[in-house]
Parts: structure tokens; C-alpha cells; sequence
């Protein structure tokens, strides 16, 4: 479905072995942060964190699991490999600064398709300013794995974690929610019509925002800068990459306090909502519970009320509260609902 | 080959979930070393290098191209893949302190079957002295997939690359060689048999030491404490993952030098030779071509003769020449052969 229809010239990559292709993919590489002392080539490579602390994330994506190449176009898979890792460094309040990329192939990909992936993750690395200094390429039995370690730094006294959280602090979001998600069924819907018959053309242009959220993934990296530059430091933080409602649980159990948010407050775009109602699907379910928004997710005292209020792209969604309230979501029809996990289980 | 008789309890992933999944496998860890700030169960683990460079290294192992798990215990598997990564930062002549983990498992493996990977991955932390501080586990749709990040430290004036080898300098390499290539030979033999022949047991007792040396992977950290102790800082380094052969040529091409090796000085082990003659393979071929030993391969300057020669588990193999001379092996019959990569080719 994403496949150019001109046949490009296809390379075997048993005819470059091992060594061949990673020089042939990371021969280019120029280095760009200080910390980076020394990048591929060596048993390791060599960082020099310039002050403070150290932030190491990594992150496995399986093709079947977490991806379809039928709709995934090996560029944006690169680089949402590197973004959602990228993503969790700043769900630290950090910035990343290196990344290392372990990557199986089956024989059925070409020199091409790995350098189309690869263009993808130097992208990533452009966008968010970090090194590609390490990893591992191997062959495999079955499909692509890709695993991305981020490294990434923070001072001390900016660091957030999840189990900062406390009563009467507000609870923000950034962008909106639940995109991706409907972005992955309506793949999914033009996927199931393309195998019944290869002749249709999928229908996507009405569906280019929702279906963008889920392909190009970003890490809100402009939200950490912002924070930084406003001197707001959330009480805890962490990305939305399972959904609302379980990442909110995961703040909860971690801080040991209830929460409540508001059915209102939950920022879902136009084009999401349409699309959930298409399908037949609650907007609102479809924004606590379908993932892979990498949005920050935080909490911040309420002196910092205003400078947040005033902020566009971002959405203060609720408050936490006593341990002893639970979790709940105060709906527009003002019952009030216990939140519940229901992110992706991929057992 | 390897599996109990009697039939364990089996729970299925399923039952648990992904974070219940988590909690069962690493609720327990303690963390040992001081940089380890935070470890498991936040976006990111937290480090504070405690001084000098950070070392990060990261390895792939796939089920049917790195391991076969007919004679593989996934006990000696976990550590494996702990103990390769140790040995990149080993041959930085640093020193590991922290792992992050990423599985990737599919339904045929239960709770328990995992929980004994993990043993093994804790075994190696433990023996290591390392912190397991993050990672992924998720479902896969084709067998097991183990990605394994170390991040170690080495003071910048102990850190040895594979680039700094100079012209006189003696090659050393730590232990023996090619023992554990015979030994995956025994075992895919054994395996045959077995496939033939379902009542036929595996003959291993006679090849313990080379199946040892196989399933059970020791990085030197050893050898790099000796050096410390010793005061010897090799010129340069690398761990022989590939085979002598092809590791000797990533020093020759890092260092811009040539170098040569005598057959006679090259260790293989009694039981190597052994069974290499029983496979009709030469034991220099083995020893040259075999990899997966993960023995140190160091220079080191004349000066540090003498403190070599009298430590025993480290051989004098050859020297470092112009680059002009090329690498080459000086054999027992006094023949001068080139030496060509032919270390392990996944594609």
C-alpha cells in the first residue's frame, strides 16, 4: 500500500555482510553533541555526560506487534522508533543526546528498505538533536526488530519522575488525544479492504491528521524546552504512550494519590471525534484508553496556574487529589467513573 | 535436550499482563551500585556517573539465528546476553554497572520459562556486579527476541580504543580460543542425532568443557581489574566476539597497522584440538575463525613484557608491525599466510 509502483534497484544484503552494511549505514555519521566522545566503530561508544544526571530508556518494536509494513512506510518507522524513545527521556523533564540502534532483518529486505528505515532515524536524530553512537545489526528468522536505547541528560534539580505528584496539584496535557489510535483503525479497516481486493487504492485523505498521529509519531520535546524556559517544574511527569486512563494510574500508584479529571477538559481533536463516531466509538473512551499519543502527561502546582492557563497546546484536565478518592473521571453527564486500565496488552 | 522431565507448572503471559509481567520479573532488584540512581518502573532509569566517561554498548540475540533453544537453557541464555554486552565494556577497559533489558516473547512461553531467563540475567548481575535498570518486555510474534544495553565507566585515562596499536607492540590474548565454536559444533551434532532419534540421550560429558564455553559466556572483567591492579593500560582492545581473525583485522584497520601472529603461540585448549580433529577441522582454523570466545585481544607496549609474560591465562601471540607487512599468521611450518576475515556472517 505505501510501496513506490516503479521497482527500485534491489541490493541483497548478504552481499555486503555484516560489516558492509554498517559501515554502508553509518559511514556519514557526524557526531554533533559534545557528549558524544565516540560514536560506532568501537567494542562501545564513549559518552562524556557534560553535567548532571544520566537518563537511559530503550524500547522494542516488533513488526506484527507493534507495526504492519503493509502501511507502515520503513522512513516513518525509523523514525517513530527513535521518537518514542526520545519521547521518554523527556517524559524525564530531559533531553536526549544518544541513541544506539539494534536492528534484525530477515532476508527479505534489501539494501534499499534498511536505508529507507535508516533515513528515517537520522531524521529523528536531526529533529531532536541527538547521535546515532552505537548498536547492533543481525540477521533474523522472522521479520524486523528494531530495539532503540536513548540516553539523555537532565541537572538534578529539573529531574521529574512519576511519584512527585501531591493533593490539589493540576493535571495537564499536551495536545490531543486518542489520534493515533483511530489513525491505526482506519489503517487497519484500509488494510482489511486492500487484501479482499488489491485493486482498490486506499482512502486516506480524508483521514491525513489521525492517520499522520499514527505514523509520525513525535516526542514533545518543545513542552520540556517550554517548561524549562518558564521555570515551571511539573510535580511528575510521564509520556502517554498506553493511553490516558493508564498512565494516569501510573502517576496515582507512584505519587500514592487519587486523581479526578474531566470528560470535558480532554483535548480531542475534530478530526478524531469524527472518525471515533465512524467507527462507532466513544470519543472519550477512545482518548483515555488508545495510546501511543506521545503526549506529556503532568502534574504542576497550582502557583503555576496562570503561566500554564495561558499556554496554547496545552489543557489542565482535572486535579489530583486524597489517596482515599480513587481515580475517577467526572463525565459530561456529571456521573462519576473510576478510571481503569485498559492500555494495550499486547499478551 | 535440556528441559526437566517432569512437567513444571506452566502460567501463561497472558493471565499477567505486560505491567504485571514486570512487576513478577523485577519487583525484586535492589540496586549495588552507587550511580544507580533509579532503576526500573519509571520513563527512564536515572544515573550519576560517578566520574570520567559512561561506556554504552548494546547487543541483539534472536532466537534461531544467535541461540537454538533445543540445547540452550534460557538460565544460560539470560546470562549470555548479559555477559556479551559486559564484555564490549571490558574491552573498553571499563567497567559495567548498569543493563537494561528488552524481551521480546511469544505465547509459547510461559511465566516460568521467563522467570528462568530471568535468572540467568540476574545471575550475571549479580557475578558482574551490575544493576538491571530498565527495558521492554513485550509480546512477540516469532520467538524470542533479547536485546541487552550496558552502560559501564571508565576513567578517560584508562579508556582503550581499538585504534592506538603501534609498531612493536606485543599482541596478547586472555584465555584460550575456539573452544566455544567446537562446542556449538557438538551440540548442533547432538541436536541432529536427537531430531533422528527422539530416545537417543545427548553424549555431551566428554565435550564439557567446549559446550561450557558455548552456553556459558564470561566476559574478562578479570582481565581488566589485573590490568588496573598492574598498572598496565593496553595500547588497544577488543573482546574476540567475531574470531581472532576478524578482530585481529579491526585493530589492524582502526590502528593503521600491520601485525603478525605465530600458530604456535595461538591457546586452544586439549579438548578443542580434540574435537576438532574428531570434526576434521583444523584446531588454527577454530582458533582463528571460531568467535564467541569473548577472551580480551590487547597490545601492549614492550615495556610491559615482562609483567605479561609471568601472569599465566595470558598468551604473547604475535607483535605489531608496520602497515605496510599486512596481517599474517607465521604457522608452524614456517609458512607466512595472509589473514582473512571470516568471522560470523549472519546474512
Amino acid at each position: 500500500m505505501t510501496g513506490d509502483q516503479t521497482e527500485p534497484t534491489r541490493t541483497e544484503l548478504e552481499k555486503l555482510g555484516e560489516f558492509g552494511l554498517i559501515e554502508k549505514l553509518t559511514g556519514d555519521i557526524k557526531l554533533v553533541n559534545k557528549s558524544s566522545v565516540l560514536g560506532v566503530g568501537d567494542d562501545a561508544a564513549v559518552i562524556n555526560p557534560d553535567q548532571g544526571l544520566v537518563l537511559v530508556t530503550s524500547d522494542m518494536l516488533l513488526e506484527g506487534i507493534h507495526f504492519d509494513l503493509t502501511y507502515s512506510p520503513l522512513k516513518h518507522l525509523g523514525y517513530k522508533a527513535v521518537a518514542v524513545n526520545v519521547s521518554d527521556i523527556a517524559a524525564m523533564n530531559g533531553v536526549c543526546q544518544q541513541i544506539t540502534v539494534n536492528i534484525g532483518l530477515s532476508n527479505r529486505f534489501s539494501l534499499e528498505a534498511v536505508e529507507e528505515l535508516y533515513q528515517g532515524i537520522y531524521q529523528a536524530c536531526a529533529t531532536y538533536n541527538c547521535d546515532l553512537v552505537g548498536g547492533d545489526t543481525t540477521s533474523s528468522k522472522a521479520g524486523l526488530s528494531i530495539s532503540v536505547t536513548a540516553l539523555g541528560t537532565v541537572h538534578p534539580d529539573r529531574l521529574v519522575q512519576r511519584s512527585g505528584a501531591k493533593e490539589h496539584d493540576l493535571i495537564c496535557v499536551s495536545g490531543d488525544l486518542g489520534a493515533a489510535y483511530m489513525g491505526l483503525q482506519v489503517l487497519e479497516r484500509e488494510k482489511q479492504v486492500f487484501m479482499a481486493n488489491q485493486e482498490m487504492q486506499p482512502q486516506l485523505d480524508a483521514y491525513q491528521y489521525i492517520v499522520g498521529r499514527q505514523l509520525k509519531a513525535e516526542a514533545r520535546t518543545d513542552i520540556v524546552q517550554w517548561l524549562s524556559e518558564s521555570d515551571i517544574k511539573p510535580t511528575a511527569m510521564i509520556d502517554v504512550s498506553d493511553g490516558l486512563a493508564s498512565d494516569l494510574l501510573h502517576i496515582s500508584k507512584q505519587s500514592n494519590c487519587g486523581l479526578r479529571i474531566y470528560e470535558e477538559k480532554i483535548p480531542v481533536d475534530p478530526a478524531t471525534k469524527d472518525a471515533a463516531l465512524e467507527f462507532k466509538l466513544s470519543p472519550t473512551t477512545v482518548s483515555l484508553h488508545g495510546g501511543e499519543d506521545y503526549e506529556l502527561l503532568f502534574t504542576i502546582d497550582q502557583k503555576d496556574h496562570q503561566l500554564i492557563e495561558s499556554q496554547p497546546g496545552i489543557s489542565i484536565i482535572g486535579h489530583v487529589t486524597d489517596k482515599t478518592q480513587g481515580c475517577s473521571l467526572f463525565t459530561a453527564s456529571e456521573e462519576l467513573l473510576e478510571i481503569e486500565a485498559q492500555g494495550w496488552k499486547h499478551f
